[in-house]
């Protein structure tokens, strides 16, 4: 029999396949997930801010009066009613469409799946910010994309970097099937794209004439003014828009849109079929009637409002805490602020004793496809109590305090004696309370 | 610019995409979803035998005492709570196994992607049963996989027939990665195999090496006796078994289940993780729930009796109704009778002509994916009345006739002009009501 006793069809896996391994630190995050830890590592929303008496309500409103329809398969494509209040949600970030291009999803992670698999074969590149979204990578990953990391300055994807990376994948021959960007409040970086910013980068690709995919979960989650209107909502035909209920409803729904031109629609609406069939019905229709009966404006300020004060926590606490040399950005919405840590520290080597001392975060090599980042960590602030985002800062900063004394006692070989691989297949959650 | 006025990304899509072309009997179905066609075609349960206010009540609960999990994102691989009860519902076809080796999905559609993506490079062989479900063939086309079907005999897969096309892939250097069956009440030949036929089956599986991708929707939905004992509960090791909530409690939640060795487990999750993060806690606490506190085991022998009915209704109608030549199989559970037109009646070709005649069927060549089966059609029993359903017998025996009339005086090549050509991306829902 091929194979090993351990598992008797290790020799019988796709190739793809070879990218599906756990890693290290997902071990460490299952070992971290106790209360007492801090985690300022998951990018999980802060649903305890919804009404859910009232939520509870509209679900069993939705099976007693929508039985029929909640309980039993549906469109492929998404209900119909959704699909339309998802177009006035998502004219609120200046897009513009026709319920026909909007495809419901299982998430909105389910639509990067399904543009990934419609566009890649193995080998194909796609360019992705650098840091990019490591549930991206791990999609790309899992399609063998080849993942060209793109420079950002201050407002994220940077034009220049782009276009060099566009024009050195023509010269070599990479087809390049689409540009992958965040443009507001970025995973993980924190960064947002302004709108002569976003205009710039539209032009480059359509000058090379690839197509974007626009990933926009925190869009409608900034803490000052209007929304960033969408790259989507510059050009019909040449970005495709993924959009989330995750963030300003609830992540456990698992509905998510694509919004994307008719030919791609259409493709993504067969490929959706064959992964799923259908979308829940149960969970479409009771987010629909959420959207008809409650004041979910109302509901995404009351979230504005509490991220805003948890990311006052966090910069305030860094800036009370962390030591010199040690840099992060400064988020207008979402979730996330990237650290940078004084050279040479190495923040995957680091780990263990960040969560020694009861604190956790994602260290920078997930968010790359090269092993890059290991200087770098994403903090999340969207979870945890103000004070209890202080407290694990404040430990934090006790930890890169400890390895800075220990380098400048001993020496770096001390702290970093081998290189850092690059993080495979993390959980995008970083599943931490 | 590459492309074309009407899709400018036609150049971009991944050579796998080519699959993803919808049908002409796509675009039928469309037009013939009017209340007043009986649909015979789509394999939609019967949901209303569901007690709508308790189910209600259920998922109310779920929100009010466990929002802050039911609402929130949840872990890659299921609650654990709901694997549980899944090995509780499996053990019932005498699955035995442990809950870490259970991998909830949004359905079990997803599994059957998933089991795909994992093990199927394209060009890989997968042998299915011919026919086999369309919605299986729908996967396998989106992975680029070779697809050979091998013949059924009156207790479904053949084990004689199974040992040749194995021999034969082997010979010619074919790298066949799994053999997909669907062992209870087949879809769409509404046939089951004997414990002897599966232990047959299993050995020869065993013998060359490739594990059984074992299907199992309606294992619970027998008319007579105990639930048929599942493959895998004769080999762990050998078998990935899929499971389903769409049949026994409801398709809307999404909700189906993998059972796999230990070792594709792993692979399993981190590819669920890659394509939509995590199961949807929503619908898993809603399942969970109303199996800890619903009389679950009596609801399920609600939809045998329910099924029962109908199932005779179907039966009894063909044997009133259907002119000479024409045969079909009879099921013992499940959705599905299995029809074969007298030659030389062309079923794709006739489904306009019956949907005039307001009945709607699933040609058989949707079920092939090597164009036979233009004799043969599917037809559901779920989901009408069990007088509809008669009614729209006796207007598909009125269409036959018809037919053949046609023939008798014309000759066949007036009504059948033309090979046919496989019926590719038919939605596997055919979603009539």
């Amino acid at each position: 029999m091929a194979g090993n006793r351990l598992d008797p069809w290790v020799d019988s896996y796709a190739e793809r396949a070879q990218g599906l391994t756990a890693s290290a630190i997902r071990a460490l995050f299952a070992v971290a997930s106790r209360p007492e830890v801090v985690s300022l590592a998951g990018g999980m929303p802060y649903v305890s801010a919804l009404d859910s008496d009232r939520f509870a309500q509209i679900a069993a409103k939705v099976v007693r009066d929508q039985g029929t329809v909640a309980l039993q398969y549906g469109s492929g494509q998404g209900d119909p009613t959704l699909r339309e209040q998802i177009l006035e949600i998502s004219g609120l970030v200046g897009v513009r469409s026709h319920p026909d291009d909007v495809v419901v999803t299982a998430g909105s992670q389910m639509g990067l799946d399904l543009v990934t698999k419609v566009f890649c074969d193995p080998g194909d590149t796609v360019l992705v910010e650098s840091p990019s979204y490591v549930g991206a990578l791990g999609v790309f990953r899992s399609y063998q994309c080849n993942v060209v990391h793109v420079a950002m300055d201050h407002e994220g994807l940077d034009p220049q970097a782009l276009r060099e990376a566009l024009g050195q994948a023509k010269s070599s021959g990479s087809r390049v099937k689409f540009i992958y960007t965040i443009p507001s409040f970025h995973n993980p970086a924190g960064l947002t794209q302004g709108l002569q910013r976003r205009k710039e980068i539209l032009a480059i690709a359509q000058e090379f004439n690839v197509p974007i995919l626009e990933d926009d979960p925190y869009g409608l989650l900034g803490f000052e003014g209007e929304p960033p209107k969408a790259i989507r909502s510059l050009d019909d035909q040449g970005v495709i828009y993924l959009g989330s209920f995750s963030k300003i409803i609830a992540s456990g729904l698992r509905v998510g849109w694509v919004i994307a031109p008719h030919g791609v629609r259409e493709k993504l609406v067969l490929a959706a079929e064959a992964a799923t069939l259908c979308p829940s019905n149960f969970s479409q229709l009771t987010v629909s009637r959420y959207l008809s009966e409650e004041n979910w404006q109302q509901q995404i300020k009351v979230f504005q409002e509490l991220y805003r004060e948890r990311r006052d926590a966090l910069l305030q606490a860094m800036q009370a805490y962390m030591p010199t040399g040690t840099t992060w950005t400064v988020p207008q919405g979402g979730f996330y602020s990237w650290v940078t840590l004084p050279a040479p520290l190495n923040a995957t080597n680091m780990l263990p004793r960040a969560i020694s001392s009861l604190v956790a975060y994602v260290p920078g090599t997930g968010f790359y496809a090269d092993g890059q980042g290991s200087t770098n960590l994403r903090l999340s602030y969207c979870y945890p109590q103000p004070d209890r985002i202080a407290e694990g800062v404040r430990r934090l900063a006790g930890v890169i305090d400890a390895e800075l004394d220990l380098i400048n006692t001993f020496g770096a070989a001390q702290t970093d004696q081998t290189a850092t691989p690059p993080v495979r297949s993390i959980n995008p959650l970083s599943n931490l309370n």
